[in-house]
């Protein structure tokens, strides 16, 4: 008889289980449903992108996109949209950068024909980000080639009055790219202090991509306070591969010379904002669901994929949960990040706020790696909770979800889970194309499929439907 | 004892099966390595689609690339390269396409402002592949617009001295973008015969596509021969949208009246080729593993995705074993198909030859999806040969393979399904992208990114390897 009574109680709640399923899946079908068609992700982007462009932070475009990304969720019918400022580094890099061969001219070698056929003597460069400039003087400097920073501590006698440059190449062997970033970036991020300590003038790196073309790629540098701080480019990678193959056909103790004028500083600091849209819970209002990506860019190109794909896929949870009369159990908040870029002072801002005003925060969402199809969730998390978020991936599978993985989650919400110990998730989409335009004059709009980047859009808003629903 | 005995031989399987498993994924790590560094596929792409570019079957094209083809995979030192020949289909295009309004002039209504604009007269289309053309003097004719064929039943009456447009759109909502093919591709396929037995005078429809932008998108139609062949055409997305809004807006009772000509006709069989490679296997050199993808493309740009990126995939596998100096145990073919467009006599010849000659084939691999980040394969074949398939799946995971389904296979092998049973197996790329291409101007080698290209190559490459290792 108990067994019965077990077995019975077993099948309802099997029931109800299945019940409830087919109600989520009915309901993520319908969100994905109204993003994929009617969705406003991708005219958001084009918006952002084309009439606002790069938006560096402290710079007119940051503004600009504040100011938009308020304005556009308000007419998405948001019950609460706000600022949060804070102090953010304003870094400005000043009139183009000038990067060139003093001698010898440059040739590049055929290695089919044998033919070696003169080069143009400029090189297309970016400084990076924080780095100082050279004065409107510039530097001349013969150039000392190192592999990596082996080399340069092998070679640390070689190096002071010289320009070092890197030539630590992305390796296209590692399935994820984010793994390749991960490995060359340390060069961007630690090689002018690196060389600055045994005197050098200033740094090149190849750009940290995969790509083949010329665009040169910035991002961040960090400087250490130990040591002078020395101009930094990288270099284009089509002109990464002619300066190689220049030093490597001239006499042996012998340099090319070249010449770097930079016109890049770092000003004091100055105001920017979080732009923050909320819908208010109606069973739970105090716990808080956030979502975001973040609205700063580099200033090469538009920020398409980095981050305005994040930025408006974050928009489109508001966005479809007002069009599909959606109403969440918990507030749902979205947050576009100031300064992620060169600071992350919005994502640290967020967290303050957040402790000092004692909310309570179930789950923090970021999407900063791309609008291409989504393949993943990455989560850090407690085990119990962990186990619940992987349960959902039935659901969420036949929208590409395929990992949902531990170990990840976003720089933005990264403080908000150092504060409060709040759950973090990032979304993982497809990372093949992604450091082809990071922070390149590549990151435009036409280079984001709609198809890709709404689906991204289906996942995350899924995702928060069932932390809604669920909790952790 | 016995249990003891048992234990130990256990562990004995599970040790050499462990030590086979890293064995393998050292294989396919260095398979991998060297085609994601140094693989050929991408620059014989450039090659394939900048030096040749189109190649509809009978073409001049389709012969340089023949000769391309040949002539690349001897230089990769295949042991054995030999053209196949077989009769195709001669289809030629013609003078481009002239569709336009007669009346009235078309209109744009902007939802926003509530303003009318005038357009151009001109719309942008492409004449459905096996078409026949209007003759010089072309057709003028009201145009019957119908949703689907249900509405061409209920109003055949309409019909007759009339142009059809089908307005059935690519539904942007299914996940996986074959499936919106599958369910639109139907107007392309059997509209014209549909509308010619109601005694319509030509046909239009909408592209297949998701794509928002306006390149007309091509593909074969089939004519049933109990009703007269008449010209059709696909417009371009936008123009089909003025088309739509434009017959929206005028009186009822009214019609569009619009001009088309169309220059296309088939001309008699000519003769095409099979390209094949092999490499042969050092236990069993009668035992063929096949891969291939179709040489012949559509005529309005390249046909990098489809099915150039096929094409260059099949030939890196030959690559790849040679230059990392895999000898593989049975018989390596790759086949660059003839007339997969609008024929597939290349996929027919390849079966029945294979038949006449008795040859055995273990297994048939096809790449036609596009060159996109590989995802998955799916597979025709029996239970137990699927489960040997499956078990390779933690193997190719780590490259992006993480569907391993039943019911797939190609157009091309399907025919040596159909003949020796021979089990199949098709590359499943991630689809988001692939019909904004596909048949389209915008099917160049710039919308192909290399590490997604080798990638899936990668993807092959590893399960050919498999194959060859332990059969099915």
């Amino acid at each position: 008889m108990r067994k019965i009574i077990l077995s019975l109680l077993v099948c309802c709640i099997t029931g109800a289980a299945s019940a409830q399923n087919t109600a989520d899946s009915a309901m993520i079908r319908k969100i994905s449903d109204y993003i994929l068609d009617k969705g406003a992700a991708y005219e958001n982007l084009r918006v952002l992108c084309k009439t606002i462009g790069q938006r560096l932070s402290g710079s007119p475009g940051m503004y600009k996109a504040e100011e938009w990304g308020r304005k556009t969720l308000m007419a998405m019918n948001a019950d609460k949209v706000y600022f949060q400022q804070c102090s953010i580094p304003h870094w400005v890099r000043g009139a183009k950068e000038e990067v060139r061969f003093v001698s010898p001219q440059p040739a590049i070698l055929n290695v089919k024909t044998g033919k070696t056929t003169l080069q143009a003597n400029t090189l297309e460069a970016l400084s990076l980000g924080n780095a100082v400039g050279t004065g409107p003087k510039g530097i001349t400097a013969p150039v000392l080639l190192v592999k990596n920073f082996a080399e340069l501590e092998q070679r640390k006698d070689e190096v002071k009055g010289k320009i070092v440059y890197f030539t630590y190449p992305f390796k296209q062997t590692f399935i994820r790219t984010f793994e390749g970033y991960g490995d060359a970036v340390r060069y961007r991020g630690n090689g002018a202090s690196q060389a600055a300590k045994y005197g050098a003038l200033a740094v090149m790196i190849r750009s940290v991509t995969p790509a083949l073309d010329n665009y040169p790629h910035t991002g961040a540098l960090r400087y250490n306070d130990s040591f002078p701080k020395i101009p930094a480019v990288a270099l284009g990678p089509q002109d990464a591969m002619k300066l190689e193959q220049t030093a490597a056909g001239i006499p042996m103790g012998n340099s090319v010379v070249m010449y770097l004028r930079t016109n890049c500083m770092m000003l004091p600091d100055t105001i920017g904002h979080n732009v923050i849209a909320e819908i208010r819970g109606s069973e739970f209002p105090d716990e808080i669901i956030t979502i975001g990506g973040h609205l700063d860019s580099w200033d090469p190109a538009e920020g398409a994929h980095d981050d305005g794909a994040g930025v408006v896929q974050s928009m489109e949870v508001i966005n479809v949960f007002k069009q599909i009369g959606y109403r969440p159990k918990h507030t749902i908040r979205v947050v576009l990040f100031a300064n992620e870029e060169n600071g992350l002072r919005g994502g640290q801002k967020y967290a303050e706020e957040a402790k000092k005003n004692n909310e309570r925060h179930l789950l923090a969402i970021e999407t900063d790696g791309g609008g291409f199809t989504p393949r993943g969730f990455s989560a850090t998390m407690s085990d119990a909770q962990f186990a619940r978020f992987s349960s959902w991936k039935p659901l969420l599978s036949p929208y590409g979800i395929e990992n949902m993985e531990k170990g990840g989650g976003g720089a933005d919400i990264g403080p908000l889970n150092r504060t409060l110990g709040t759950p973090v998730v990032g979304l993982e989409p497809d990372s093949q194309r992604y450091f082809d335009v990071h922070h390149a004059g590549s990151d435009v709009f036409e280079a984001v499929n709609r198809r890709e980047l709404h689906l991204g859009a289906v996942t995350i808003a899924a995702l928060v439907y069932l932390a809604d629903q669920y909790g952790l």
